[in-house]
């Protein structure tokens, strides 16, 4: 269990023996706060928001209510808050997942994939300068930390041209971070960028399970589908984006002259991100490196009118810097399988072996020198 | 309305003034029945599954529930049922949307498509012949027939390279055939041919509207996403599939050897559809042209272990036949606008204008020749 401290009170939902039905939970030093038991005294007239024992109904409120709730939970573990095991709790999906969306927000590993998949052309399509890539993902294979994740089979085809069908051979991790939409909005609105704060609830941590055998072959004209959609994972805690304040940085410069619905770019966060595969730590990719900021990931996602829902999520795509270790799949870092790594206990890998564990970790980094953990999202391959 | 006669029973949600909250409804000649008042007389047992108005509980159950309402219904209409004039009631959004795949299962429309915006290149990717291609859409903007669709904007790129950010010029339709699944499957199950009507629970039309000049600009590497992503729209009715066994037909012969998990085919539908735009109708697109059957879909997306959620949608992509006046888009009709159509009353269309009114209507043809309303799906520039 990581430990949160007093400050972050990250989100959760849990169970546990000794309740009925599941609990909204907030994450208090390495314990869990009951606050859906808590409420009726803390915040009586909001109790209702946490009686589900989901983040569903907090989320279709607003800015304001979220930070009613935050300040009430400083106050109170300020003093001596009564928080249990979390060894005793089990973690669940804290909200229902609206709609999915996936960007592709790292110059460095668009420009990877660009040169290992299509090593005749430039490697960054020319809209990725100008626009934060993205598609939609399957909300309904989003996941909770711990979930076991089976080895996806599909079609597939080889170098030489022949088509089979079996397990993919090439099973990939994409370390990424996800972005939690609260207050939704009516279609044919759109959220600009200084309006994206009164929309971003939270973040979470991803890994977004890619058979990159299977995406090779299906993935053109109309993007990734079955390399995807058979699971995505996420971490079980959701960072209110307020906690994550002293965390906000400038995000690098744009290499374009953006529209101005991009512009000003809001902030990045500085976030460092442990990739672990078997215990190993693979990868400590930066955040702070991405080529677009969460609001202008929300502001281009309903430039065009598109409705926001409560509990849509959105994901950077893989977070990959500039140096070879930083890299957020095991794509890159393997060069598609040809430089394979080594793990602590002498083993090789190109890309996952059956029962691996991933372990994907995160540290928020403040201008006064704090860390401030994530949590993790982990997945076994079964 | 359309007159629906008393064996297709389409289902759909609506509202009355003189009645309390939603309900359930069956299209019953040019009536609506209300299912919600009548099932704790008709179907006690079942009643519950209609209470709160939408078909979610009913898609929730299994196929032989959905065959025990429709014998009940069957055998209710045979006699002198009490409808409603369908002008006094408002037709909703007849179920929540879980998950909304697009699949491209028109050859036509592919090799089309391809030959407009890909000149150079052979006009069908390779893994057309393999596989049904298709990606996640935006479940949160689908939206009920009716509802005005606005204009998207967006960045475009000019043929000389420019960049500009505007309202789109180039707004197109598609005409499609939903399928609505009902019966959910756990994560890492797929549902074999055989086991397709399990899970369809029935059949919708779809306008998935796009704009071409954002959709061109946005969607290599990963695929269309606010070009479309701003309204899909959808019939109210949702014809079950068993009301179609009759018009079922072997679809077109596969030209390429398909793997096991694709065979055999399954049904193709023969279903005839007609756009018509201010009136005039400027194609008929043929679904028995398909190149992949709604239940090799439902194989393919489900193959690699992605679960399936009572709600999920996935529409056949624009269906296309051989003839020019066969072909589901505009994109199509007009080669991407440079050969405009001329409407009755005298105006010429290369893609749509704001205040301009599509209609998409279908008829299913059965084995003994009778026609089977499937209702339209309709939509106006905003």
């Amino acid at each position: 269990m990581t430990d949160f401290g007093t400050t972050t009170l990250p989100y959760c939902s849990f169970t546990a023996d000794d309740l009925d039905g599941p609990r909204v939970g907030v994450g208090v030093g390495e314990g869990v706060l009951d606050l859906t038991g808590l409420a009726p005294a803390l915040l009586p007239d909001l109790a209702p928001l946490f009686a589900a024992g989901t983040l569903d109904a907090l989320l279709a409120t607003d800015r304001e209510t979220w930070s009613v709730v935050r300040t009430a939970l400083l106050e109170h573990v300020s003093g001596s808050p009564e928080v249990r095991d979390a060894s005793g709790v089990e973690l669940r999906l804290p909200f229902t997942v609206a709609d999915y969306v996936d960007f592709y927000a790292s110059r460095h590993h668009a420009t990877n994939v660009g040169r290992i998949f299509r090593p005749d052309g430039e490697p960054l399509t020319p809209n990725w300068n100008h626009l934060p890539i993205g598609y939609h993902g399957r909300a309904g294979t989003v996941v909770v930390s711990g979930t076991p994740v089976r080895r996806p089979s599909g079609q597939v085809r080889s170098a030489a041209g022949t088509i089979s069908f079996g397990p993919s051979a090439r099973l990939d991790i994409e370390a990424e971070v996800g972005f939690v939409v609260g207050t939704g909005t009516a279609l044919g609105e759109s959220v600009p960028i200084g309006r994206a704060e009164d929309h971003l609830f939270g973040v979470c941590l991803v890994n977004d399970w890619s058979a990159r055998d299977i995406q090779a072959w299906e993935y053109v004209p109309l993007g990734p589908f079955l390399g995807k959609s058979f699971a995505t994972s996420v971490s079980a805690w959701i960072v209110p984006w307020e906690a994550l304040a002293d965390a906000r940085i400038d995000p690098p410069r744009p290499e374009a002259d953006l529209q101005d619905y991009l512009l000003p770019a809001g902030h990045g966060l500085d976030l460092e991100l442990e990739v672990a595969v078997n215990g190993t730590v693979v990868a400590r990719p930066p955040f702070r490196t991405m080529g677009w900021t969460p609001a202008q990931m929300l502001a281009h996602l309903t430039v065009n009118g598109a409705s926001l829902r409560p509990g849509d999520l959105f994901a950077s795509g893989t977070v990959s810097g500039p140096e070879r270790d930083q890299v957020g799949s095991l794509l890159e870092l393997t060069w598609n399988g040809t430089e394979p790594l080594r793990l602590d206990d002498g083993s090789e890998r190109g890309f996952l072996r059956d029962g691996d564990r991933v372990v994907i970790a995160a540290v928020a980094r403040t201008h006064d020198g704090r860390t401030l953990p994530l949590g993790e999202v982990e997945g076994i391959v079964a």
